[in-house]
């Protein structure tokens, strides 16, 4: 759509009641509060005056993917404390970070060789993350398929020994939450190694987390379980794992040969990264915002995370350029290491503990750059009752509050008693590019970016304001 | 995110708790009813069989752009027919529906010239679908901008005569829903060209109809007025526009130079595209869903309006597959010549009329092929509160129904006192893509359409079984 009906008076009216894709805008016709206005205006500024996007922009271009421990990680805590100085806030400080320092290595390689049908071909795989490498050889084995850890544990030692076991469990497309196919289907990837160690294997294998078909392989990380012998472990794009899985059925002696030069070097010295705005009546009252500052090195780290980190820092611009003091104070915190460690979100939470800090709510953004729906608060029924007599301010924006919300970083606060919520973007795309070489500032758009933001300042703003 | 934490089984209970992106699944633990089975029988056949995707990739990449008259349109005609002869439904038939036949010609060339700063520069414009061409030698003039008609109409002849009309006036992207920002923008590429000529104007340009500064020029059509003269038109780039204006402002004298070859040929017999299924107890009473089969020819017309074209025809599959038979009968439509007439949705209303057709209900998606946030319906408050108690159905798949919705090729049938509806998806992006080179395929998120496919089935199942 639309034609030249659009030049019929009449037809304009059918037009803006057509679309009303929000629940409708703030109404002009009645006197607004303050509250209305204060939002309305970061709203507007956020959206014509897109300074998220452009960090991004540097973020992903100029620096790239930006794993704990890599030179981009280290310009990333340069840059983030650059932009956040720009902004004249009161303060803006590092807290040191002690990071696992995992590299990648060559460009891997993945074979089906052996294979009566197709004799050898390759397919895309990338190691996971934390994971040992295969060295230089590479290694080659026949390949049991499973499903999940009780089918693995069925076929035992005899069948598992000295093979590579290939965990092919997709995602469940009929969750309409994406986060929850992805739930379903995590374990495999995250514990899949040592449980296959446990029995023998030599390699695991693991079918990319995404619902989608394609050649991209899906990095992320994994955990080796105490006192089990570490072995390799790669993702293999869903196409490969489909090709592979058929292969199987008719050919169950094929081979499959991959090889990963990753390794774990010594931790490095590595940083948080916090811009703070000072309470004017509850200076020690704190509210954090925040998302994580590194990514992992196959993409550039645009949605996963790089957006949730410009958004934060975009919400002490809005609030500053708004005209608000903020009653509370207001942290924008840069998380390091969420992919391969939490180190950042742990120290935050064990400084802020040591210091006797009292943080009364923290709000992160890793859910992707994706146009908001929801924020989500994780809390006692009181709190979230409270909070929901803000709903009506955030209506006109289409975004809804719910019970049930948070994010890895600020976990840890949970512990503390801290309310922790979630910005909750459309998710359908989000696992279309999660850890892949296409998570890539092109697949932002700008307004979804800062329409993002503009909520997360709401909902700042409101909790500095009123409090919990 | 999602780091290693994932392991932890309370991790994952946070997991799910946090990316409560919709309000929740429908529930499993309370028997749920027949109504809710079929609508979930539904969406997991739409997600998991994404047949709409499938006819869009056809569409798009094995047709393309199909404007009326065009040889793709014919194609996609028999496509459509051709698919839904295989659906099994109970009759496919074609409405004779006579459209203009306006063909772009040669690729249009812009260029600012005789500017003392760049001297000359080409710039990307496109032509207005019907507008007439310029010859081959193309036209170059000094330049009037404005922002509006009063602008321009205050300026009057003396100024205007002989000149090229430059119409400049931007998206307002502080509106939310980014359709509001399209109507408050469009009446300047609908009825630029007319009210220019109307004071001696021998062309003019509009600015491209969208929030974005790039470089793809946004077809769509103008409407000439009766008795004032046919001048050329062209959109430029946001890109260009912001160019031009920036060098008229020191240099007034500048001249911009176009050419188009486009042309009105003589009009041509085309087709609307009609499927099917007959209501087994109230077969006399219809409910017709539909999109518009023609697109711009600029690109393959994917979100406009391709997703709508096939989601409706996924209705009709969807509902079969699911063993529903309807109460009331069931119409897909596909509409011809939306874009540069509205033949095919006019044609529509007339035969309905004409045959003293009963149509209850009227379901358009027009509106891209991304994220369902609501369907919106368009009529008296008694018939919306009728409607508005199916709300519980759509909330576990996060669709709202709200007042206010249709669309323009069903808009004929509102005269009728038919009650129309709209899809209402994310608008963020359409007019990222809208009307350009860039509606393509690979734009449209699979599950984001098979989404939309799943919520038209079930309002068109809903108004099946229980009628309005």
């Amino acid at each position: 759509m639309k034609n030249n009906y659009c030049n019929h008076p009449k037809a304009i009216l059918l037009l803006l009641l057509m679309w009303w894709v929000v629940p409708g805008q703030a109404q002009n016709n009645k006197k607004s509060t303050k509250d209305q206005q204060l939002i309305r205006k970061m709203y507007d500024l956020s959206l014509t005056q897109p300074k998220a996007y452009e960090w991004l922009d540097f973020l992903c271009n100029k620096i790239g993917g930006r794993l704990a421990g890599s030179p981009q990680a280290a310009a990333a805590v340069e840059f983030t404390r650059q932009v956040m100085d720009t902004l004249g806030v009161d303060r803006v400080f590092l807290q040191d970070v002690m990071v696992p320092h995992w590299v990648r290595g060559d460009k891997e390689i993945g074979k089906i060789v052996n294979s009566q049908k197709i004799g050898s071909q390759e397919v895309r795989v990338c190691a996971l993350g934390n994971s040992v490498g295969t060295g230089g050889q590479g290694i080659a084995a026949e390949v049991v398929e499973v499903k999940n850890f009780d089918e693995l544990r069925k076929l035992g030692k005899g069948l598992v020994q000295g093979k590579i076991v290939f965990f092919n469990r997709p995602f469940d497309n009929t969750k309409i939450a994406t986060f929850r196919a992805y739930g379903g289907a995590v374990n495999q990837r995250g514990s899949g190694a040592s449980e296959a160690a446990k029995l023998g294997a030599i390699g695991m294998v693991v079918r990319s987390m995404t619902g989608r078909i394609d050649d991209y392989p899906h990095t992320g990380s994994l955990r080796y379980q105490l006192n089990v012998p570490k072995i390799p472990a790669v993702a293999i794009s869903t196409k490969g794992a489909e090709l592979l899985s058929s292969l199987l059925k008719d050919d169950r002696k094929l081979k499959f040969y991959f090889r990963t030069t990753c390794k774990m070097l010594k931790e490095k010295k590595s940083y948080n990264v916090v811009g703070e705005l000072k309470g004017t009546q509850y200076p020690d009252e704190i509210i954090v915002v925040g998302g994580h500052l590194d990514s992992w090195d196959t993409g550039d780290g645009a949605h996963d995370d790089g957006a949730g980190v410009v958004q934060s820092m975009d919400v002490l611009r809005l609030i500053k350029a708004a005209g608000i003091k903020p009653k509370r104070t207001i942290r924008a915190v840069m998380f390091m290491n969420e992919e391969n460690g939490l180190r950042g979100g742990r120290k935050y939470a064990e400084l802020a503990a040591q210091n006797k800090e009292k943080h009364i709510a923290a709000l992160e953004s890793d859910a992707g750059g994706f146009s908001p729906r929801a924020i989500g608060i994780n809390n006692d029924f009181k709190k979230f009752a409270k909070v929901q007599k803000w709903a009506k301010l955030f209506a006109p924006y289409g975004v809804q509050l719910r019970q049930g919300g948070g994010g890895a970083d600020i976990g840890p606060l949970r512990t503390q008693g801290v309310t922790i919520m979630g910005l909750s973007p459309d998710g359908q795309r989000y696992f279309d590019y999660h850890h892949t070489e296409t998570d890539t500032f092109d697949k932002v758009n700008p307004r979804e970016l800062q329409l993002g933001a503009a909520a997360m300042a709401t909902m700042v703003y409101l909790l500095a304001e009123y409090g919990l």
